[in-house]
């Protein structure tokens, strides 16, 4: 889970870059970084854990000259939180410096990086991006747009990766197009974004997506665009993007996020009608769903959890112990919209539970006769290898009991899930296999060549066969 | 604008106190502190430029032991950002070490300040507490309780405030109740906070307000009830509490916030109708009012903007122009709400008018066919002495100008204000006698000793005597 | 022990007296700070923990303008390494802003600081130098050099002072002188430092030595001198200074300090001689010394102790002990130098010992086949009341043990320390009676008020009376 | 210029490491790292720009565990003052993770780092370091110490190298040995480190030097000796380590550096002697040096110039100027020493001479009647390629300018430079062969593939051929 961004031919690049990452912050908190590239061809950066917003500032971004600049955010997954891990990564080859950001994840990294191991590269981190620029290192021949394709090939899974070379800016998505990247144009300038929102933010006007399985060159003649292969395959958009992952006011694969987000809750309130008084939302991510199960109900709508934004990770626990201390820092209940009613509460998904479990006490704390819990989406039982942090599925409360064994667990007077089924109710979701929705089927469109046992348990090698 | 916390007799103070201060960090984001007192009668303290989430770390809740600690977040006012305006303001006077918080505003600060500068006293800071600090400790006879009084009772204006000595805590609020300040209870310790909310964070359960006028010692034998006047005056509790500055989730005045704010847009519905496609907020602040409005008028509630909660306030603006640059940082139009549609957009209040009017911009430039205004408070016109921060008359746009002129001033289709007449028609708010509104009516409760310029121009020598 | 900068009229006022702090550094590593006036009479200042180097760039100078500046560095003392007593002390009084830069200890600040507190004083620091602001605070007549006066004449003890207000700049010694400070021009600028080494690093020349009892006030019209008694009183200037505090290439009390501390090691190869093969200094204050010891004995000089700059005083000491740890990180023996010889050891003082004692041990180890110790002073056996950081009674080595006793601490072969007779041999620091070195007699020349016990146990109520 | 360690078995060992880089932070002041591996077998690490003392506090050292662990500090070079370029460098290839300390510069590094990028390696620093790793990298067969042998055998010039895997440290010395590498004992660990003054530090026990051309593997089962080639070859001692960069305490190339900098100051007083009164050092490095010219001719020694420890590289020159102001901030003159005077003056080399030249002139300017320069090396008309920072030809004085050119360029009354011939007579550095002196001479021992203009102007190819 990231977010990218690469600026071509624009007087102040860097700080473009800056503020794309901001609008993308959503994306990834662990760390953040940009790359330039100046006039001279010489190559500069900076990155660091934390937010774009602490990270860069007047004097850094000056230290970014250049009118060409990648830059990215990273989300924090276990056991990598380190700054190699961070991005861009900029490394020096045959022909010259090259950055990368990159968004998403391979599912034949580690084979790949066995194999180049075996005839002597060197790995200064455990990204599987480093493997893409190791694979187009050993590519000698052509010009980078080739030397990038012939790489692209080998490598499976989901990518959408922005490339600054001295001379060229490379976008390139999966043929499968798992992530989303847009292209912009500001001024003279292009722009590619995961997201829309962040070209608003700079004034940017939408130009098209980059097209899955295509790379497009940027350099002083426009865009030129190459296809990696030349049938179509099965597109595979990650649906998660639209339940949970991408910013309400985006616009990605096609679609504007805020009406799908909506018209699940929609769907789930057909699915999952309850008598109620109240429809409340978990906040921020809930909210749009909250709406439309309330508008297609008829009951009402209310904030009844304020969610508190000065908040990090790093909260101390007292020792004298507090109950649901953690969601507790995160939301905290309105009591009057609470208090002897019958309250529909909308999220977006459940992952473990335990956070779905703790906002279930609260609200029945603060005096509701009744908690029926909607989810607009179907039971995560699959973890993700494309790039969702997903946990394990040891770990995925869905993944081992029933719907009315995790509304025992939550504590709840009811709960429901929107189904599978109804998911691509919503019309302009359709056709549906134009989505990857493996993390609630096991139907990977993508075989897991680094993680055989998944493979096995889901018996599916790589279901959706082009 | 400040939020202050007191806890006394819990063995982790200091990490009560600091989740208090996160709670109540919307009240205030330039500076945050904490200062204990530990078994030995040392006192401790730390503060900082910032947010309480990045001032305050494990190790640094470590360095204020005790079982004792009073916290303070405040909010940035023009030239006054300094760290020695930070608090809690710890002093060494003759009886010993003496901590306090302060949130509210004198009104004769300076004419005491010249007057002990007349004697040789001197100041390290520019804030009016100081002043408080000065007053008690030259009250030489009696305990602390009786000492606070008697300065007390020199000063005009709004204070809520917390003290604390190596014995005793001590809350107080003035006569009028400008501001808010309400105890709780957990296990062993008393707690004392701006606004309940920080009461819910740390399962503290509410006892009651800090009423008008009355000072209460907290000690080894409980709670010690003393009142400043032996007759009751008129309160002044502050609308703009409601209106905008209060958490939604917080009971202050004896009244849950949220249901007031919702009964806002009601009214502002009833008094302003107008037909349009949908209604949305200004979030955070506008929620509750845009959803009363929706409710009441029956036109849907949609999040046409989104609020970016990554930013902050040091965005290096691009040379490069950017429309509605400052807006836009903050908050995104979502095209599929707003497009071709007649939107009414609810905000709280209008200060200068220029966030309102690049806000109804952005709206346009999404497709909006109409943008309908609507403020759930009337026009603001005069400055708060109090402790809001309002800037001077010239900048406030409704000093100046008419409805209309506004109107125009936003390119907005219509506006509407809530009238003062119906702020007072939601029939909890009634007796409307409690209420200082003078922002929007310019009769100040408290004379304005140091301000006699706006005194006359308001025509109005503390209005409501009591 | 602090050192203490004050610039007048400079274009660059704040980097000068930055410059001038970095001179002085050797004065005090525990904090610094600046404090300026810009011609809006507006003062900013800038004060951290650390080196004068580390707290200052070219952003923090850049906002401390204006022509006139005070700076300030701090020498760590047990207990009151805060920030709360860092200085420059800036405050607000009757007649406007003031601040001060004080090197020296007050003997009487406890009295007085008791005095103000009963009459409603209240105090934000534990410094000694707030008792000062507040008696000039409280003398409302006249202007800041007459308040000064009368101020000053109410307090006992050791101080070099700067004081600027918004119109002009004060210095100001005590009248026994016991602190240096001394003036120097640069182009239209007056410049006030506690040694010369600082004006020699800006290219000011060297005016004149502020006078025992002499306060000067720097104005437009150049510099007025005003003494604070008719009478000269007896001079007590602070002979540690030259034995150990000052810098050596520094011009102090009228004289070069290199000399007289080469003076003292020929003095002290004349009264304690020995045969030896090598004499060393421990570096770098007892270099000049050995220098003087090894001209005057005859015996070669060589560096057989290397000085480690790289070190602070945060070093992780390792569980797996390591012989000599702390002085270890300092200093490192030249085998070459020591190996079977027999090795004068030339030191300014002893303190506690232990340093000492860990020297010899390490100079053994290293191969010597005999140690000497030599120390450029007399036995320290009274504390400092009057700046200089010496410890208690308890813990100075020979307030309690015989220069036998030490020697069979230390473990050296033989011992000798200057005498208190022969420290003034050396011609030039005649008449004796101008010195303080209560520090070796226990001869107190202003009496300790806030220290009775030491008073009645030294015998000596300000023994040398005037 | 670096100074690296490598501590293996110990249970402190980060913390040894660090230690020891404080010891050699002499050898470079840009950057410092340490790299650990734990007892799982995984790697930790740390580095920052800076000094080891500033960067390594009790949690960073905690995040470091292991009983391995190697440490690197690094010269600031023009061009290449970057995180990246920071050491210790930590790789995963085919057989895990390897780390690497280097101290040393190779004169191949580009032609290989051609053939690698060609073969499609990438690279992320501009160290020649990092080739290293890619050759042993592409050795597949046999244990690390024959891989790293191997690589080895493909690269020039100068290297001292301690590299650690998660089983063994293996420490590698250039067959000229160019730079030192010594092993040292702690109990049951062992060390390895630049020069002897760290192992004093720790309480190690000096064990032998590293030979030249020889690779030791420390294990379990203790040191383990492979030598590079069958035949010893001529070695090729750094002389500039006993000139200026090694430090005076420590034991390098077989003897003590202590004597060996006096020795050059006897031989530098008969080879130029002068009538003078007094001779002065600029410290530190030219202490040594004095102390011989001044034994050697008579004439009384004295610290004439101070040093200031308190000054780092980013001091804010005035505006105003300050006459020889770089200077100035780090050494001042003694008046008392130089006034009057016929002043010998001995500092160790001159590089551009613009420092020799202001340094004249302040002691000139402190009153001096004759500056008399004495240099303790021959003048320096050559670039050094193996790690000692010496500029390009351009910028060396000497390459351009006769000794009598520079001695007006000095302004000095006279100046000597210490013989080639004469380097050598101090008796215990025979036989000259032994030493490179290449920037004396221009003959350089090893090949400049790399540099070929450069070979080509001195030309030789290789002079000292074996």
């Amino acid at each position: 889970m990231c977010g990218i961004v690469g600026i071509y031919n624009h007087p102040e690049a860097a700080n473009m870059a800056y503020l794309c990452l901001c609008a993308e912050q959503h994306r990834g908190q662990e760390s953040a970084g940009i790359a330039s590239v100046d006039d001279k061809k010489r190559f500069h950066h900076h990155k660091a854990m934390g937010l774009a917003l602490d990270i860069f500032d007047a004097r850094v971004i000056a230290s970014l000259p250049g009118r060409k600049a990648v830059g990215h955010v990273r989300y924090s997954t276990t056991g990598s939180s380190s700054l190699e891990n961070a991005q861009p990564f900029l490394v020096r080859e045959g022909q010259g410096g090259l950055v990368v950001a990159h968004n998403g994840n391979l599912t034949n990294a580690l084979e790949i990086r066995h194999q180049l191991e075996a005839s002597g590269a060197i790995f200064q981190s455990t990204m599987d991006t480093e493997v893409i620029m190791h694979l187009i290192a050993r590519e000698r021949s052509g010009v980078l747009a080739d030397r990038i394709l012939a790489a692209l090939k080998q490598v499976q899974g989901a990518y959408s990766l922005v490339f600054l070379s001295d001379e060229v800016m490379v976008a390139a998505r999966d043929p499968k197009g798992f992530r989303p990247l847009v292209i912009g144009r500001v001024d003279e300038a292009y722009v590619v974004v995961s997201e829309t929102c962040a070209l608003d933010l700079i004034d940017a006007t939408f130009v098209r997506e980059v097209l899955p399985g295509e790379l497009i060159v940027f350099d002083q003649d426009g865009m030129h665009s190459h296809m990696m292969q030349p049938t179509e395959v099965h597109k595979a958009y990650c649906i998660f993007e639209y339940i949970y992952f991408a910013r309400p006011d985006s616009h990605i694969f096609g679609r504007d996020v805020y009406p799908i987000r909506q018209g699940f809750g929609k769907q789930l309130a057909l699915e999952h009608p309850v008598e109620a008084d109240v429809v409340i939302p978990v906040p921020d991510s809930g909210v749009p769903a909250a709406i439309g199960y309330a508008q297609q109900s008829g009951i009402p709508y209310q904030m009844g959890l304020i969610r508190n934004h000065y908040v990090g990770r790093t909260f101390i626990e007292p020792k004298s112990e507090i109950r649901h201390f953690g969601v507790k820092v995160k939301l905290n209940p309105v009591q009057d919209v609470l208090k002897g009613k019958r309250v529909v509460v909308v999220d977006d998904s459940i992952v473990r539970g335990t956070t779905s479990m703790k906002i279930v006490k609260m609200i029945r704390a603060a005096g509701a006769k009744e908690v029926h819990v909607r989810i607009s989406s179907p039971p995560i039982k699959w973890p993700c290898f494309y790039g969702i942090d997903i946990p394990t599925r040891e770990e995925l409360i869905a993944a081992h009991q029933s719907v009315e064994e995790i509304r025992g667990f939550l504590t709840a007077d009811s709960l429901g899930y929107l189904s599978h089924e109804r998911l691509y109710w919503f019309e302009k979701l359709e056709p549906r296999e134009w989505y990857c929705d493996a993390c609630f089927t096991g139907k990977y469109p993508i075989p897991l060549t680094d993680a055989p046992e998944i493979m096995k348990e889901s018996g599916c090698g790589a279901c959706k066969k082009d």
